[in-house]
């Protein structure tokens, strides 16, 4: 038997942030998983799969964050993993997962999707499993575990604030949530460029962008919400904050200045919905999910240049 | 009876670091500081000074972090206080000490000492206490609580390695180990620049530089080690590190890098001393005080930009 997920991971780094609650204007508790096991949340959804499907061999594609993730899960699970990314995926997180011992299937997006790669490596490695980096049940089981630790910290939030891409981590918030008898809201935060989820939830079916969105939310930039995560979603999730671009980079400087925090930009997500929609949250008690902080310098660098 | 400092602080972020240790060749672990109230381990000083004192005013001279805890211990306490900075200050610190609620009284150190515009204020308010920012049993006393803290994590360190300036950490490290029954070696990290401790510990007696040492380590630009901690550390402290600058600058790029933590320069003092000295740490359990996170976002640009 694998060690569960609960005896392995860290739990999420819990900050108050007394200057960035000044700054937004609302009671800000920022629960961070930038610390987490290799720097993001993807690690709950990472570990707890490789630790439940009996596939020695896993192949997925992933920006990063989840690749990393799994690598690092696998090599604590004793398994192997490969892990097609794009060529313009930030260097650090291609290190990373090969650092963690992953395998990195580089592919040119322009030539091949990730899609078409992994259906090749599916086709050369039979008896590999094949994991979503956000839409299989195990994804939302594992980040589940993070809606649970923040229902234990009985802090009578109003709201819970976290960043969507696919849909995984807010899925497994509401499902975590849920089931440790928490009924606090949670909202997505969404970049506006890549705006699927919102136009979903109005159209009440699953809507997807026409390609992958250039946001600099790289972790959000999915084509559309997953289908396991689109039930739980369609009634599960209470809004989403559509945030535009300067917003994010926004967020990641306040995150640099009011709170010590550094922060991804798709980790800033929550605390750039904040400043998107202000009157929204204004005085509520906002439970602000930091997902992950894998950056790279020169990017973190760009966006402190524009401090004013 | 005002609430204790106990109640009050938030316990130091402990972080496992993997990347970082396998790149130093240690084991490490970071107690990090750089979330506690105001940003930096200067909150537990300030608030047990100021809540122990029975004047309502306080008066001190800060280059920065000292000053702002202080600022908000006051404000917690319903007391004042002046902080007394040189022009040349981080503009963070400065604007933060306001924010809190100080009064700043900004000295041009070319002109006048801090220590005279101390006396000036002192004489111009009899009924106030005058601070030292790392000299005075009080500050000690509330250091403490970190050496406490580290104490109580049972993780069997070989050694704790943090900042020296003043030395008010250091002697409040080693304070609260010995109280909390941990015989755990402290070690000090110092900048090369201002080595007064080093060659203090070698003299057997106080050594000062001649003047404020020009380090990038602004927590750590101080004359020389206070009495009240020269007569801990003489005989508590197990050694000294003298860390070149190029280092300080390294180690705040790797914390950045490989374990997401936002560090400021003197902060990073304790991983620059493991990069200087790695044969001394090779293959030994560290715990590595990260003593604060405030730092001007162009300095900080600049840090990270010699990344190769």
């Amino acid at each position: 038997m694998p060690t569960p997920l609960n005896e392995v991971l860290r739990p999420a780094a819990i900050i108050e942030a007394p200057r960035l609650s000044r700054r937004l204007g609302a009671t800000l508790t920022l629960v961070s998983e930038t610390f987490q096991r290799t720097g993001s949340f993807k690690f709950r959804a990472a570990y707890h799969l490789a630790s439940k499907v009996p596939q020695r061999h896993i192949i997925t594609a992933s920006s990063g964050n989840f690749g990393q993730a799994l690598a690092y899960a696998c090599r604590l699970l004793g398994k192997s993993c490969r892990v097609v990314m794009p060529k313009t995926s930030a260097r650090v997180k291609v290190d990373a997962v090969r650092e963690y011992g992953g395998i990195v299937e580089e592919v040119d997006i322009a030539v091949k999707s990730r899609a078409e790669r992994v259906a090749e490596l599916a086709a050369e490695h039979p008896d590999a499993y094949i994991a979503s980096a956000y839409d299989d049940p195990w994804v939302i089981e594992g980040n589940a575990s993070l809606g649970e630790e923040i229902a234990a910290l009985h802090s009578n939030f109003e709201v819970v604030i976290a960043p969507v891409g696919g849909g995984g981590l807010t899925a497994g918030l509401v499902t975590g949530l849920r089931r440790a008898g928490s009924a606090t809201p949670v909202i997505g935060a969404e970049p506006l460029l890549g705006n699927d989820a919102a136009r979903s939830l109005k159209a009440g079916r699953i809507v997807a962008n026409p390609s992958e969105p250039q946001t600099l939310a790289d972790g959000a930039r999915t084509v559309s919400l997953g289908r396991h995560n689109w039930e739980i979603l369609h009634t599960g999730l209470s809004g989403i904050v559509e945030v535009p671009e300067a917003m994010i980079a926004e967020g990641v400087r306040l995150l640099f200045e009011l709170a010590n925090l550094k922060a991804e930009p798709t980790g800033a997500l929550g605390v750039a919905a904040l400043l998107t929609e202000p009157e929204r949250f204004r005085g509520r008690s906002v439970c602000c999910v930091i997902s992950g902080g894998n950056v790279d310098p020169e990017i973190y660098r760009k966006l402190l240049a524009v401090v004013g």
